[in-house]
């Protein structure tokens, strides 16, 4: 991304307020970069050869004995296995306890009448040709989402991304993967300023 | 509990290390006890006509802006609907970030070598019948767990639970449920002493 040219061609941009889907062999790395600043992205992974198996935010962050993940920590499936590594990272705080937003999220959090249908509607649109169902869409790892956690209440805030433009997470494949991801379609979580994603799929090592 | 005769004749227990299922219907309460105190109990849930719906403690996190959920709060579903409200609580301090304690856990935080199978295990066992798969399991609303967040940190710690001998939290079926619960099999969730759980089932008002 930073330096133009051969490199620059691999770049998939995903406009703002919609998803994609791809698979990821393993080994190979994934790069989400936020290029404008202060925006979400949705990650969500599963098995390649058994979409039964997903990434689970609950054995995760037992496993780290954190709820807050970066470089060096593991994504695990809800079957404990490791299927992605956090390689790279130039934000340090990305969320692992909310789902994607909705329809239902705009509904009752924020009272919208006609709600946009948001990273889960666009995770089931881009994963439906996958064969992944709208209900086995699991707590995403919240790419870049600054959620804040009072300690002795429990209250959580959504503020601003800490990202700047042109950081970027880099993960690496534990296994063979279907990966969905989005550009976040949410106003609390980026400050009200819809924005792309953009990421780089690269090769196994 | 307290009154011994009738009442005492509709509680349930379920012994150290082990796990129960059941139908719920809608408007029934589920009134889950710790007789011996510092005991955890995992609980999950899934709409008795479509097993695909269950409890999401990602939605339920997002919609109360909160992760210590107590009374009035609602455990939603992975599609947005009320499941389960919680109408009175003894403790006031449960966990919904982690899934149920497995060989995994075991293995993985604790380097048991012959890990015991946990609440995973005990779980799965008791929704077979109705059609549960084990990959199905989600985060549990694990009712008197004590986790601690570090705010800044976003590191976890498992305390002894805050309840004490007697103590309770109630429940309101908002669908036909099927409920899974144990009496969990982690030492480290019940400061080392494996002690049962009870339960009561108290019929639509």
């Amino acid at each position: 991304m930073h330096e133009p040219g051969a490199s620059a061609r691999n770049v998939c941009r995903i406009p703002p307020r919609t998803g994609a889907a791809f698979r990821l062999p393993k080994g190979a790395t994934l790069t989400v970069i936020d290029p404008q600043g202060e925006q979400v992205s949705d990650l969500v992974a599963f098995n390649a050869d058994d979409i039964r198996e997903r990434i689970s935010s609950g054995r995760s962050i037992d496993y780290a004995s954190r709820i807050f993940l970066t470089t060096d920590d593991i994504l695990y499936s809800n079957r404990s296995r490791p299927m992605l590594t956090i390689v790279g990272d130039d934000v340090g705080r990305h969320d692992f306890s909310l789902t994607p937003c909705s329809r239902d999220t705009f509904r009752i959090l924020y009272g919208d009448t006609d709600p946009h249908h948001g990273c889960q509607g666009n995770l089931e649109q881009a994963l439906g040709p996958f064969g992944i169902a709208p209900d086995d869409i699991p707590v995403a790892f919240n790419v870049f989402m600054h959620v804040t956690v009072d300690g002795d209440t429990g209250e959580i805030a959504v503020l601003p991304p800490k990202s700047r433009a042109g950081d970027r997470i880099v993960f690496r494949a534990e296994m063979d993967l279907v990966v969905g991801l989005t550009a976040c379609s949410a106003g609390q979580s980026n400050n009200f300023r819809f924005k792309p994603i953009d990421y780089v799929v690269g090769a196994a090592a």
